[in-house]
């Protein structure tokens, strides 16, 4: 049996202990979670040096080396992470729709785990600990894979965590990380149908599409967001333009991040230039089809590809539409289905996007960076699904659950 | 561009305009399908005397051409279902948990279609009109892959089924039929990711694996039931004896069908005798373990793969178990985690076998017969998750929707 057989089968088993856990048991658990991250944060910076070190011999890019980076505060961070998930209310053992059928069986559904969790995801190390307590909290055992950069990081980290959960009388096979970085083992993974119920990749959009090719175990797919903001007709020139720049520049690295701007014709050689104006501090690059050019002093032109690229940078594409129907029909093209935006003041234009755009999330007279577990009110998150099964938008506790049909009976036969 | 291409794109089309038609729209199609069925029929038995013809000269045994037959009686029947699924509630359009958030964003989450639905099945033609219905009420377009068996058939309905949607306004490309009936362009249309939201195989365990193992779009897993009987030491005898002979003799062929009887060692002297004596009227094979069949007169041997087999035959595996810790291991161990059910007096051994058997539905003295659509009250059933992700147990027309986060702000950033 190979590494993966082995946890797999491990997990399996600690999903069975886990899914019969009390509330109060599993936020023991997290508040030793959260204690052994402070006693030992020395022993996890000093194996985040190793990776530091290995990726500075690797050439390793400054914005991924400050990724890969612990500190002692981000180290409290994490701590105080765990803690909050502890606060939040538990899903496991809630029963929706309770009612008797016309034989007199009464059924329930009762929220449980889903058990097994994979999560694939790339360099940043606190990942580990904020993915590792979403699924305890849910009742789950995780198989956790993250990135050969910064596997030092995730094991002094995934030990850390254990030791937590086996003080407070947990399997420490309840969060396990997969050692082997190779591709064939996340291929494995990938593949685990026997163990695993669901794979959650976090990651960059040749990530998700890798798993999309692989795996045979049920996905959900996360954040790729290439998000628009269309400025209709009948927008608000101050309002068009403070949504815009928000979605665009307040953190160009994220999936809710606008990438690119559609306008409509009518209003695009008043606005532009403000618009324009107003990037110009955060040095914004401008793609742009040919009539955006002409009211535009500084840009270039946008490819086909560029209206398909969720670039994570500060550059935006800029296209003119002849209408909201255009703008709608762009949007279901190019978009990835994540969040989309459109600002106006008419009513029936507003409505209208809202129904006919196809994605996660669809915001009139917001900016798309709300699209967030915090910022939804959910007080986690584990990624924004942008598939339609199962989840779609921020997930938050409740996403890592199922349910199983409860049923009281007397007797009855059919 | 291939048929699958072709198909995958006008679905798509198609689900743009499914999504926005009003509940009475799409009632007002039902009707029309269920009227081009009864004008129609003498068509339709005609393509299906031609499948009949060629499945006897292939030699097909005569339970599969039963399923594959279609009588004037069995198209009034389809046409009926798909009249009580257009009198069912739509639950396109609603919106759960409308809040407001710390923002002041108003946040609601709508019930949206899922988008392109496929559907994989075998021989059974009254599949085509069903499953065409439930995702039509529900707002998705559907690409209909049935057996070659039945292609004269679906050929015959679709055509009829199209030509009504047609009459009512609708794209007749909302239901297409693969009409390749190969194993690639099956193969392929379980790959084919761009077009299709998700993948509902509805047939025997052998198509559940080959889609489980190629499929790369979003999968519901359907319809596998290897489900148990557990009698336990303080079971009635009566309704053990009862439940048993329903579960298993009432339908064997079905995926809710009773498969293996657990019984604890205390009981099973005195009532394994019964139990041979009630099942004897339906000539039911036992294949029992040894200690079982030291209390039986007629039976076989069980092998481990018997106790692994959906027999959906007048076949009954049997296992004589010292605890109900046994019980329940065994069925985590050898179930399909669909219905699962104990014959108990206590209080608590009901409980516990509810809350550690891991399947989509637990009966506490009730036959698993039970799991299904039309018993459980959603008036409809487009199969049985036995997966945990997205839907578990019956599906009914709320398991083929999607949300939506629809958000109306007032011109607020992050």
């Amino acid at each position: 049996m190979g590494e993966l057989e082995v946890k797999g089968k491990l997990a399996k088993e600690a999903s069975r202990f886990l899914a019969l856990a009390s509330t109060k048991q599993k936020n023991a658990a997290l508040a030793e979670m959260k204690n052994g991250l402070i006693a030992h944060y020395e022993t996890i910076l000093s194996a985040n040096e190793k990776d530091l070190a290995n990726a500075k011999q690797n050439g390793i890019a400054d914005t991924m080396l400050d990724r890969l980076r612990l500190t002692e505060e981000r180290i409290h961070d994490m701590a105080n992470g765990i803690m909050q998930v502890a606060e939040l209310p538990d899903p496991i053992g809630q029963v929706d729709n309770m009612f008797q059928n016309e034989a007199g069986l009464t059924i329930g559904k009762k929220r449980v785990p889903l058990g097994v969790i994979g999560i694939i995801y790339e360099s940043r190390p606190n990942v580990t600990a904020d993915a590792a307590a979403l699924c305890f909290k849910t009742g789950n055992a995780v198989i956790l894979r993250g990135g050969s950069e910064a596997i030092h990081s995730n094991t002094a980290l995934v030990a850390v965590l254990q030791q937590g959960i086996e003080l407070a009388g947990f399997p420490k096979t309840s969060i396990q990380l997969v050692e082997d970085t190779s591709r064939e083992t996340a291929r494995d993974l990938m593949r685990l149908n026997t163990y695993l119920d669901v794979l959650i990749p976090r990651g960059g959009a040749r990530l998700i599409q890798t798993v999309l090719d692989t795996a045979t175990v049920p996905v959900i797919e996360t954040g790729t967001g290439n998000c628009h903001v269309y400025i209709d007709q009948d927008a608000d020139f101050e309002m068009a333009t403070r949504i815009l720049v928000n979605a665009k520049t307040s953190r160009p690295s994220v999936c809710n991040a606008c990438e690119t701007l559609l306008i409509h014709e009518t209003v695009a050689s008043e606005l532009l230039p403000v618009i324009e104006k107003a990037l110009a501090p955060f040095h914004v690059e401008l793609r742009a089809d040919d009539k955006a050019r002409s009211f535009l002093t500084n840009s270039v032109p946008a490819t086909e590809e560029d209206f398909a690229t969720e670039f994570l940078d500060f550059i935006l594409a800029i296209k003119v539409v002849a209408s909201e129907d255009e703008a709608i029909a762009h949007i279901n093209r190019y978009g990835t289905g994540h969040s989309e935006a459109i600002v106006t003041n008419n009513y029936f234009t507003g409505l209208k996007f809202q129904n006919e755009v196809d994605a996660a999330a669809v915001y009139i007279n917001a900016s798309t960076r709300f699209t967030d577990g915090f910022e939804f009110g959910f007080g986690a998150e584990i990624g924004i699904s942008t598939q339609k099964l199962h989840a779609r938008g921020p997930m938050g506790l409740h996403e890592l659950t199922s349910t199983k049909y409860i049923i009281f009976g007397e007797g009855q036969i059919r």
